[in-house]
């Protein structure tokens, strides 16, 4: 069972972190968290992991909808994108799969995970990576 | 299929709000990220939903763990523990729960999940609410 899609770009983090923010706007999704992995890992445990960031991406719409359908839908939102460093000119880009939640939450969820899904998949390929 | 651990607490949203960061700290979880889903959608939509914040919690220790078992984790990382709004004297606290984790992503973080989630159960209870 996988649970997240992904694509590896040619590129470095940071550039691919921009990328990854216009992508997904023009899919209509805002960023409302942000948690830089690499530094809150060396803050609290000072240890090093690679260069690598969440981005809690949330299209108000379907995060709307989802709610509609069950309140504890909010306990899995907003979606993760992930951002991931490989090497300097190697980064994965990887989202966690809204039809994962169709599989956690039922099929009530499946037509909001569909286009959640589709958005971010569109997001993944304008990127331009491997997939 | 169950994907949420949860409590039903007597008491003001705020109040809960307050005791349910006490309750993570006391177990270990720092609050990485908080979004506001009420003004959020609010601002965004126009619509009105029940006061609710989603609190990304996280210890750091159980985030590294599962990072070196499989990087794709940071996907459903940090752990969003949801507190909403009932009514005036009636909030809900309810967190992801570490082992539909282990169901989307495999046996190999059945240690690490089941810490959780000892954890997490530990702060839902003390909160003092119906279970």
């Amino acid at each position: 069972m996988t649970y997240t899609i992904s694509t590896t770009v040619t590129g470095t983090y940071d550039a691919t972190v921009a990328a990854t923010r216009e992508a997904l706007a023009e899919q209509g999704f805002g960023i409302l968290t942000e948690i830089d992995l690499k530094a809150t890992l060396k803050k609290k445990l000072d240890v090093d992991v690679a260069p690598q960031v969440i981005l809690g991406a949330c299209r108000p719409q379907l995060a709307h909808q989802a709610l509609d359908i069950d309140p504890s839908i909010a306990a899995v939102l907003p979606c993760n994108v992930v951002v991931r460093s490989v090497d300097e000119v190697t980064t994965v880009v990887e989202a966690f799969d809204p039809d994962a939640m169709t599989g956690l939450a039922g099929d009530a969820f499946c037509d909001v995970a569909a286009d959640a899904r589709q958005r971010l998949n569109a997001a993944l390929n304008a990127l331009g990576g491997d997939r």
